[in-house]
C-alpha cells in the first residue's frame, strides 16, 4: 500500500467535526478504496480548549490555519471554515501557492473566486475540489463534470435550498403563511437566526453560479444572476397552484438560450408530474439536461452534518486515487466568458394574481393590458366573493411570452383603479 | 496537448453507432474536457457494407474483432457486441491479456464474469468500466463508486428496467391487463420481442448484481439473485395498491441485513411518496444508502442510444483523463465473497389478494390461518359482491412478519375450499 495521504483541516464547526469523525470512522474502509490510508495530521480552529467529541491528541493543532496551510507536510487543506473573505480565503490561497491541493465546501468564496482560484490551482498542479459547496451530499459537481462529460448541456437546474424548500413544503401541507413557519424552521434548526442567505435565495444562487460555470464550462459570473427570494409567496398562491397542477418551488436556473446564458434564482410555478416537484423537505435535487444523455436528476441531503462531510471525504478520496481534475471541467483558460441573457429578453409563461374590486369591467381592463403586449391568456380564475368592498383574487396564467411585455402590462395593471394590491407574479417553468 | 487516445469499438449497432455519433460530434469539447483527442481508430462488426449513416473512410475495419483487441495500435477497446459469452467475452480478455482499457455496456458477461474480469483488469494495470451497463445514461457507477465512497452502504436498488417500468406505468394510467400492454409495447419497440430478459426480471438482476458487488464491495453473486418478474402482476392488483397508497413496481434491491446480504428482483408495493414511486415510464432510478449522506436517488433514462452511449463515452473520458479506478470500488482481490439470505429470512410487509367464496366464515378461516404463523393484519379489504359463485377479492396488508411463515400460511390458505384461485402476493417495500 502506499503512503499516506496527509490532511489539515482548517475550521472545526459542525461540518469539519463531521469530515474526522468519517475519516476516522471509515479509516479501514477508506485505505482500501483508495488503495492508501488517508490520515488527518493537523487541524486548526478557534478555540483548542472547545468539546468536539474528538480525539486529537494525535493531530498537530495550529492557533493560525494559514500557518498550517504553508505546512511541508500536509497534502491535502480542507477549508470548511467559510465566508467568502478573509481567513478562509487567505487559506485557500496560501495553500494553494505552496502547491497543496485544496478541498473545500465553501459556496460563498467560489461564487466570488472560483475562477481566479481554478486557474492558480492548475499552475500549481493542485486539485481545487469542491462537491461539499454544492448541494451538500449529492454527488452533483461529479455527475455534471464526468458522468456527463459526453454531452453538451442545455440546461441544469434544481432545488439548491434545503431551507426554502422546507418552508414551501411546510407552507403547502399546513396552508400557513411564510412569516409563521419561517419561525419554526428556526426553532427547528432548519434556518439560520439571519435567514436572509436562505430565503432571499443568496446561498442558492453561490450554487447556481458554481453549477453553471461546470455545465457549460465558462467563468463564474455570480454577478450576472437574477435572484429574488420566497418571502413574497403566499399561502393563497400555493393554493391556486395546487389547483392549477403545479407546485410552487424555488429553482436555481441556468439555460443557454438563443446563443445566450440565462442565470436566475426565484420562485417558480412546476408541473406537479415533474419529478423536481416532488422534491420535497430539506431534500435538494439537481437535473442537468444533455443533448445525448436527456435529463438527469440527482436528489438527495443538500445540508448537515453527515451529508456534507460526506462530499468533503468524496474529494478527499478522489485526490487520494489520483483523480485530479480541473475544478470546472476543463482548464481555467478554457472557461469560456458569459454572455448574459437579461430577464426582460427571457421567455416563458406567467402566474398572476390580482386582488381587485368585483366590479364590472375590471376584466375588461386587465385583460386589455395584456393584449396590449400581445400575451395570451391560457388560464383565468376568479371565485368566490368576499364581504362587499373586500378585494377578490383573479388568477391568470398566459401562454409562453416576453418578459419585458409581460413587466409593461403588469405596470399597466398595477394603475388600474380597481386593483388594490401590488399584482404577484410567479413565472412558470414547463419542465 | 498530449497524444491522442486511440479508441477501436466493437460491435457497430445501436449503441455502437452512437457512440461513434457522440465521439464525432463532440470532437473538440471531448478533447477539452480531457487535455487530448479521442479518437476512433478501428471499427468491427459483422457487415461491412450495411448503410449505418456514419463516415467510417478514415477507419480501420477488422472483421474479426478478437485480432482488433490485439491489435497494437489500440489503447481502449469498447466492447458492444453483447451476450454473457462467444465473442464479446473473447474480445474482453483478449484486450485485458494485451494491456488495454476495456469500456463495455454488458451487464450479461459481467453479472457471469466481472469478478474475474476485473482481475485481469488489475495484472494488466488496464481499466474495466462499464457505466453503460448500469441503467444506460445514469452515472450510478460512478454515484456508488466515487461519490458515496465515503460511507458504509446499507442498501442499493432501483427500477432497473425500463420495458418493465412502461408496461407498469402504462397498466396504472390504462387499467389494463398486461398481456395487451406488453404487446402495445413491442409495437412502439420499448420491449423486444423476446420479451423475457425485460419482464421476467433477468436484465433487472444482471445490473443489480454489479451494484450490488459496487456497493458492498463484494464479489459478484448473480446466482444468488432471487428473481420474479411482472408477468403475475394484474390490473386489479394495481387498482388495490393505488387504494392502499402504494404504487407497484418492479425493483432490483441488494441490502445488507443481520450480517447477510439480500439480492432480489420482484414486483414491490411502494408509498406513493416515497421519490422511486413517482418514477415513471422508461425512466430508470436508483437509490443507495448510505451511513453519513444518507439517501441519494439518481433518476434518468435507463437504455435507448443516446444515453447508452453518453455513458460508454463517459466511461472513455475518464480514461483519457486518467481516472484508473478498480471496476467494483476495491481491487478485485479485496472484494469480498457473499454472505446470502434466503428469501425464507427476508423481513417485511406483504400484500395478499385471494378470490374467495363470498360465504360467512371465510375470513375466519383466512385469518386464523394467518394467526396461526404470527401474522399480524394491517388492513382487510372485502367489497362489492360479484353475481352467485362468483368469486370476490379479499385483499389483506401485514405488518412485517418473516417470509418463511407467510409462505406456510399462503399454502394454508390455499388449500381451503373458499378460496377458488391461487393467492397473489406482492411485498410491501417501505421505502
Amino acid at each position: 500500500m502506499s503512503e499516506a495521504l496527509r490532511i489539515g483541516v482548517a475550521g472545526l464547526g459542525v461540518v469539519g467535526t463531521g469530515t474526522l469523525t468519517v475519516l476516522d470512522r471509515h479509516h479501514q474502509l477508506i485505505a482500501e478504496r483508495c488503495g492508501r490510508p488517508v490520515t488527518v495530521t493537523a487541524v486548526s480552529a478557534r478555540d483548542r480548549r472547545k468539546e468536539r467529541g474528538l480525539d486529537l491528541s494525535a493531530v498537530r493543532w495550529f492557533d493560525d490555519p494559514t500557518a498550517m496551510a504553508r505546512d511541508g507536510e500536509i497534502d491535502v487543506i480542507v477549508e470548511l471554515i467559510g465566508g467568502a473573505e478573509g481567513v478562509a480565503k487567505d487559506v485557500v490561497e496560501t495553500a494553494l501557492a505552496h502547491g497543496k491541493h485544496v478541498v473545500t465546501a465553501n459556496k460563498a468564496m467560489l461564487a466570488h473566486h472560483g475562477t481566479a482560484f481554478a486557474a492558480r490551482a492548475e499552475e500549481a498542479g493542485a486539485v481545487l475540489a469542491c462537491e461539499a459547496a454544492v448541494c451538500g451530499g449529492i454527488p452533483v459537481i461529479k455527475t455534471l463534470r464526468e458522468g456527463m462529460a459526453a454531452n453538451a448541456l442545455q440546461a441544469v437546474y434544481g432545488i439548491l435550498n434545503g431551507s426554502s424548500n422546507y418552508i414551501l413544503s411546510t407552507m403547502r401541507d399546513t396552508g400557513r403563511e411564510f412569516g409563521e413557519v419561517l419561525a419554526d424552521t428556526q426553532k427547528l434548526g432548519y434556518a439560520e437566526a439571519d435567514p436572509s442567505l436562505d430565503v432571499d435565495g443568496i446561498d442558492a444562487a453561490h450554487k447556481l453560479a458554481i453549477l453553471a460555470a461546470l455545465a457549460f464550462n465558462t467563468r463564474i459570473s455570480y454577478d450576472e444572476i437574477h435572484v429574488e427570494g420566497i418571502r413574497e409567496v403566499s399561502a393563497l398562491d400555493i393554493t391556486y397552484a395546487e389547483e392549477l397542477g403545479y407546485r410552487i418551488k424555488l429553482l436555481g436556473i441556468a439555460r443557454l438560450a438563443d446563443g445566450g446564458m440565462e442565470q436566475r434564482v426565484h420562485p417558480c410555478m412546476v408541473p406537479k408530474t415533474a419529478p423536481i416537484a416532488n422534491v420535497e423537505g430539506v431534500n435538494n435535487a439537481v437535473v442537468a439536461e444533455g443533448d445525448f444523455v436527456g435529463n438527469i436528476l440527482t436528489e438527495g441531503a443538500g445540508a448537515g452534518q453527515g451529508p456534507t462531510a460526506s462530499a468533503v471525504v468524496a474529494d478527499i478520496i478522489d485526490v487520494a486515487r489520483g483523480t485530479h481534475l480541473p475544478t470546472f471541467a476543463v482548464p481555467a483558460s478554457s472557461l469560456q466568458p458569459v454572455l448574459s441573457r437579461t430577464m426582460s429578453e427571457h421567455q416563458g409563461g406567467y402566474y398572476l394574481r390580482l386582488m381587485c374590486l368585483d366590479r364590472p369591467g375590471v376584466l375588461t381592463e386587465i385583460t386589455a393590458a395584456l393584449r396590449d403586449e400581445g400575451i395570451s391568456v391560457e388560464s383565468m380564475v376568479q371565485r368566490g366573493r368576499g364581504p362587499a368592498g373586500e378585494p377578490v383574487p383573479i388568477v391568470i396564467t398566459t401562454h409562453e411570452t416576453q418578459e419585458a411585455g409581460m413587466m409593461r402590462a403588469l405596470r399597466a395593471i398595477e394603475h388600474l383603479d380597481a386593483v388594490l394590491e401590488p399584482p404577484r407574479l410567479i413565472r412558470i417553468e414547463d419542465l
